[in-house]
């Protein structure tokens, strides 16, 4: 295997862009990632790209190939992939695997969703594709409705409490402030998130990530090319990992722990030669708050059963013990379902490259995670400064 | 890049199957290929599903995931790929190339769809889901109108008539009759086609594929591997292409040649290190009769313009000078869309272990063809017999 790089970043604000056909968003990430790059369409020997659910709410697939055709690229293979939640991470490792093996020495990442334009009842629909819906999607349940139950089990078993859990709004809410990308940053009081409307007891509001539009572009290429790129600072993949978990609730160990982001921390770890404390930052899957929460349990990168108690006190600021989500994460900057695993590295290239607008000081490690469905699907990636070897 | 080999193939029949979900029938077509190879469930690396609109037709996605959970498989990575009615193809694609980068050493490819519980218009809404919709779509066009568009092009510059087309319907149905995966064998005569009613001018009843579900599956191993097995007889994998063409009609340069095609057979050709002549049979995408023609001679095993001439000869019949979809084709056999594709190289390895109920006589080397969309998405394979090397 090849060492990897990624040499180019772009993207568009996520938010509402009603009105703007997914493909021209995505084909506007991918020109900007190119020039970024400095990567002539040319050399574009792979395209993966990152999709949910435009088949449902926009009545639109073969968007891989239409992206290709808007941009002028080759006669290349191009590939839409899938995987939920986690489809923006599974593309990006399969355009890192392309060049790794040989297939080509550059490669476009491009992740997108569109789900402004359609109503509530059309969103839950299409979100609700990611469920087992023989089993769990049967029993009524929705996705507020399965992460509402593991906060119970976790306030249960460790005693997190409402108040624990806010925290960790108010902190990506204010990171998502600094970010121009960014949908809904906001300075929020516990008073406010308390008040906020039920979604889904214990669920509130504020609780839950907002339904967005949007797209992300990365070109990654072979190390040795990157080296000699008179473009952007390269930043280099230590490791990409996917692994899969239970498709159904009832499949699950436990209701506050995912398998698959267990076993893709593990491997990714052990891919990249190094441990939990040598991550600077992460840019995690908080759909929801207590998923944060969970999440970051699950990557190792706080003690089971204390990550809302880290946020509480601060450790999972930007200039905390790790910096959880200093882009905003999922709640602030949104979640353009397949364009957000390719956002997450977009916002850690920036990290590592110095270039952030909420800058983790010396930032030189950073680990990207999504999670797809009730935990069915799960990437977790690792990136370092290219400079830093 | 390591040999690659198929080891074993299992396909529910295509047709009707109403009321099974998507997921079952998928499962059903893994667990006998598992079976058919001998291989452990445990030994399965990563697992490749082709699916193209479960989303709209179904609302079930993460397909991937759900089927390996229901195999009981081991916490691989479980990818979804889309690329409209070549799905299945880049499905094996990626499976095959797992394997011959040293990614894992066994794979499973599995192709799916359910369509036939959805009203007409819902299908064609939802095939139309290949479309670029933003100019082609909202020209009012669907495919029946491509195709269409195509036969009268190549009536017009060749001389093609409607009795040589029906000769391609006239085979490929009465191929099916011999073939019990088919939804749709039939012995017809030239009259019964030309009477039955029009479908979208020049095409008629006869002249397209019907709606279709069902699920096929593949395991693929090392070549190494394979020739160690007391499984079924091996079949290698000598080459796997997947190219692109337009997104859109305008930009195809000649309306009875898709580029893709062109292009993919080229590469596969290179890649196996062989030519046309050598081919004994193939399954190519004949979504209509006029597709047929068009891919038999983009793919280089007809000269141009004779595809119909040829089939009205019979010299594309079972024991013609090339075997053209001796399965039935998707015209008998049914187009499952995300199935097709994993469907037409099951059809292949029976031909290569001589073991097809529609035999062609010592069968060594098969082609098999997706295209995708209006020819945005390809993927072309060459198969030859394991003993014969």
């Amino acid at each position: 295997m090849r060492p990897v790089s990624i040499l180019g970043v772009g993207s568009t604000p996520f938010g509402r862009h009603a009105g703007t056909p997914i493909e021209t968003l995505a084909a506007r990430a991918a020109a900007e990632a190119l020039a970024d790059a400095g990567v002539e369409r040319s050399e574009i020997g792979a395209l993966y790209l990152g999709n949910f659910i435009s088949g449902p709410l926009n009545g639109q697939e073969v968007l891989a190939g239409m992206v290709a055709d808007r941009l002028g690229l080759p006669n290349i293979p191009c590939t839409k992939v899938e995987g939920a939640c986690a489809s923006g991470g599974i593309a990006f490792r399969h355009a890192a695997l392309a060049i790794a093996t040989g297939q080509c020495d550059a490669a476009l990442v491009v992740g997108a969703e569109t789900m402004t334009h359609a109503s509530g009842a059309e969103v839950t629909a299409a979100l609700n594709c990611a469920m087992d819906n023989g089993s769990d999607g049967a029993s009524g349940l929705t996705f507020p409705g399965l992460f509402g139950m593991a906060w119970r089990v976790h306030a249960a078993r460790y005693g997190t409490t409402r108040r624990q859990v806010s925290a960790v709004i108010r902190k990506n809410k204010a990171n998502g402030l600094k970010n121009p990308l960014a949908q809904m940053g906001a300075a929020l009081t516990d008073e406010v998130i308390e008040q906020s409307p039920p979604i889904c007891d214990p669920l509130q509001l504020y609780d839950c990530c907002p339904v967005s539009d949007g797209a992300a572009a990365l070109v990654l290429v072979a190390r040795d090319r990157a080296r000699g790129s008179p473009g952007s600072a390269p930043v280099d993949v230590l490791a990409s990992v996917q692994t899969r978990g239970a498709a159904r609730i009832a499949g699950h160990a436990d209701m506050c722990s995912f398998e698959a982001t267990v076993a893709a921390a593990r491997q990714a770890f052990a891919q990249a030669g190094i441990g939990p404390k040598d991550i600077d930052l992460v840019e995690l899957h908080d759909c929801f708050s207590i998923a944060e929460v969970i999440d970051s349990e699950d990557l190792g990168l706080v003690p089971r059963g204390e990550g809302a108690g880290w946020a509480a006190e601060g450790r999972t600021a930007v200039d905390g013990e790790v910096a959880v989500n200093p882009s905003g994460g999922l709640l602030a900057k949104g979640h353009p379902v397949g364009a957000t695993g390719v956002g997450q590295i977009h916002e850690a290239v920036l990290q590592l490259r110095g270039r952030h607008p909420n800058q983790v000081r010396d930032a030189e490690i950073a680990m990207t995670h999504n999670l797809g469905g009730t935990g069915v699907a799960c990437t977790v990636n690792i990136l370092r400064r290219g400079d830093a070897a």
